[in-house]
């Protein structure tokens, strides 16, 4: 409550958090008075009170989630690929091109991929472009080229669904791992329908997103059912523009706090530049992430997108060493 | 190029410039060559050419947007809907209910609009709700009662879309201006969708969006033949916490420049907070804004969602009349 | 307390508290444990508490701001420079040139300041360049310029202080109102010392500084016994490049909330480009605020810095015009 | 030029660029001309030409800072302090209370930095703190205890300097590297004193510095003459709130390629708790930082300041286990 609150507000304050089946809490200090809500405070928002005359601000004591929590499911959660482990001691690289271009492009990549020890290969079709003229991506010819070249060598798939429409179709060809990118974190009805299916998906942490957001929009997947979320931090955007974003190693461990479900970092994206990829690979490792989200090309600098931030095949070769090295001196392997 | 870039890399993004269609024009220094690419370069973009070796930086010198731009559009634009004008000398403030609850509270609604001077009527039946366990809005019932209200009073009415599959149901309700809010501002399939219809659209600027993504993302719009494009200033996320975000007063001027369409701010998402709301209002018409989008509720600290920011009938009726005065004194009206 | 925390962790917490002399209030949730301390919580602070086994967080109820706080001296403080009142119900006006280059520019730069009806005058001699090899101000000779240039004009005269060794110089110059730049609101030592002068402080706030930063900045000032500060908002630092900085104008209803104190705005350095000040200054004392801070060159393209930004001696004649409008709009005076 | 710029003010900015003392090279394209200047262009910044008429956009092509850039000295710098190397193939671990209390907490602090392997150590005798109410540190007092406790185990000390008038007692007291705090980045006055010294200065970078404007405040320092330099990251201020600020891992490889000079990374002030000084060490040490700069205190929840991020005497000993491991992996050594 405000420092000159009168007794009539408090009054007011109490009657409503009864209303809502709860108990008051009263404290009053020397400046202040405090007014706790004993019970079920999810049913409260901050802003129910806020508006009233008399009170100074209201905050929530407990987390807005709860199925994605930690405090829910205290063991670290494991989602599995086509068998293969994502959250637990090995790291996983999920390597592949920025965009579909071709079949050849494909099957060079998926070879370069697999060759480098990565397990999992990743590929868009579906291409969120800031401009309408730029190249939207192949649609549904870019999945089938993806399948057509990682289901040779036992690649289980990664791509990004944009639009709730394509859920189907991303089920006929059975994506693996359906990607919810950055722009549509908070596109709270592709997050439902995600919720509907039993599919893993990787939710990108949005551009501005604060970790509590980006926790809740995991909860709308877990609401809806499936809990085989995997977070995916991909750089924020600050005052900076030496670089395209600040990789935010801190999210991390706080995250992995938090929440007990998996934490890849997409280096490729957060530095926007392939000579970064090395150096911020190496720190989410170290900073405890799960695994990699990273971008290659069979030749780069002809790459439809994103040209300059694709590793070539020998780069990725290297990268899987580095990231090795690091991933044992800190007890885990890849 | 970078300082030291030898003669053979020159040649090669020389011919990449041919290559795409384009002439180069070389250009040396005493520490540095710059190469321009003359011709249409909204085909080319930046990465493609800064992953090649001895390049330092590469950027677009044109604007990568067209219709939208007040270069291809010297003259300002004025959206009509169902007469009103929107971005001519008049200022229009559109307000209305954060949520849509009842139809009592609908017809109160209308009525204390409609008593303020106000020419449209807003009201939200889909809520983007940062928590899966918050009101998620009426659905089509809200659109109904929206309906139902506005109409008897002429309010055109003003309603959000979150979901590409609700679009046919918006257009059966003749909803008078659909609104992409600003969690939705780079969802590109919803903005193609409606690029393809034939009713205006407010555009909510993203949290961090850059003033040139959220002109690309009118763009999206603009090119799929809808040019009745209004853009909504919410306020932007920063650094600071003592208010909900930071209305971002320059943006107004700046794309009042950049642009010919017309430029609405949102006081009321902007601060978070009623008592906030009419010093911002005042700064953005002074700022020259076109209109407002203003929360209001019969009883606000009864409202379903955000009850902190709403404004009683009696605040939007003086609101009404400090605009007025302001909007008088820069030579406008209401 | 967190959710799993153990009785003895508690009473740790509660011992910490009562051997800081204030008293333990402790309430009991259904999820969490909450601890209040009651008394002067001041002589606490958050991270004392927080290393502490079982405490989730800690908070502070009161605010840490007193002398500079509304709720100590609920009455607006008017600050008067030679009987020139700041922060009344007439709005001031600041200009002058960014730099004192030469006695003749200060001559017609104070000539057109007058001019316009200003009634104080500001100009650099000590200038804060990002770069060493920028020119750094005429020192103590851009003193004697101002002051010649101000006094037979009864313009009082604002300029910037940024080393503490200059403090002596600028008392001898007779300095009128000292100027704390953006870069410096948290130089401490320099706080201090100009709060031992009885000498107007304008107080810019830094470019990331958070309100609450900044009173406490003013508060260094006023415990030294100085209360004749001015607060003066010049735009914050965001993700947005399109302008200099954002002009963030809902600090200006929040910091008057706060503290009792005048505030001022300028528009020139907030935006960067002298076409956007006449908009973003109309925002702000639209806004609420107690004057500007304006920058003006007899012929800013040929100005030592900030060219760019500069208002024409009859740009500001304008702005003067536009700003006595709004101000008699809202109520108040030029 | 601006799209419809005429060919008299493209004249004018070429007679500009003239009298400089520059050579002009006009470019002109199918939708914009664009003008370079040939030679020094240091001596000239955009705003001088972003005024004229018809110009719509001013850019450096060179970058602003000389001494301190790569390009002007290819090789690394490892600064030496009594002997130990900053900078070469060894990792440095810098450790100490976040201030000097007493002179047992000293010996006690001094034993465990050397009992853990570090090779200097850290301790604040002057504290800027956000409240003038908060302990300000001991002063010269400090700096007497400091050096009683490092001197015996021949740990070089390192110390912060607020003050430009504090600068000979630092001299005095034979403080072997001066700190320069992430609030004083830009006081440009102590930056140009620490740069005619003989001493190795730590540069802290400000909370919202660019790495341009940090790279421009060591070049203050360097123009002075002195350059032994070494940078050091402690988080940047962002929007996020669920951690005290965001670690800039990107900035390390970006700041490494940009300047000779070693970089350092302080965790503890990053992320604000001692549980995350791990996970943001190791991926510092990943990236590629030369160092750490790290909190301890002998008894961390009895600390008189920042008690919740200093780390134990044990963590410590953990903490440099952990990095050795790191550094080993990446082809280092600690």
């Amino acid at each position: 409550m405000q420092h000159a609150a009168s007794a009539a507000e408090l009054a007011a304050v109490v009657d409503k958090i009864r209303h809502a089946g709860l108990t008051e809490h009263v404290s009053c200090g020397t400046e202040r008075t405090i007014v706790g809500a004993v019970g079920d405070e999810r049913r409260l928002t901050p802003d129910l009170f806020e508006r009233m005359p008399g009170v100074e601000r209201a905050i929530h004591v407990v987390k807005p989630y709860r199925i994605v929590s930690r405090e829910s499911h205290p063991d670290n959660t494991v989602v599995k690929v086509r068998g293969i482990p994502i959250g637990g001691e090995t790291i996983q690289v999920i390597a592949g091109p920025c965009s579909v271009e071709t079949q050849a492009q494909m099957h060079a990549s998926a070879a370069a991929v697999s060759a480098a020890g990565c397990r999992l290969m990743r590929g868009g079709a579906f291409k969120p472009r800031t401009s309408p003229y730029a190249f939207q991506g192949l649609g549904v010819t870019g999945l089938a080229y993806l399948q057509a070249a990682a289901r040779p060598l036992q690649l289980p798939i990664v791509t990004e669904l944009m639009d709730v429409r394509m859920l189907d179709t991303f089920l006929e060809y059975d994506v693996d791992v359906i990607q919810i990118g950055a722009r549509n974190m908070q596109n709270f009805d592709l997050l439902k329908e995600v919720g509907r299916v039993n599919k893993p998906v990787i939710l990108k942490r949005g551009l501005s997103a604060t970790l509590s957001e980006w926790l809740m929009a995991a909860e709308y997947i877990a609401a809806g059912g499936n809990h085989n979320i995997i977070f995916c931090e991909r750089g924020i955007r600050t005052f900076e523009t030496a670089y395209r974003n600040v990789l935010d190693v801190t999210a991390i461990p706080v995250l992995k706090r938090e929440t007990h479900l998996p934490v890849l970092v997409d280096p490729s994206h957060a530095g926007g530049k392939a000579w970064l990829v090395p150096a911020l690979s190496l720190a989410a490792i170290a900073a405890g992430a799960d695994g990699l989200l990273v971008e290659t090309h069979p030749t780069p600098s002809e790459a439809w997108c994103d040209a300059d931030q694709a590793l070539t095949p020998e780069e990725l070769l290297a990268l899987m060493a580095s990231v090795r090295a690091v991933a044992e001196a800190i007890g885990r392997r890849v």
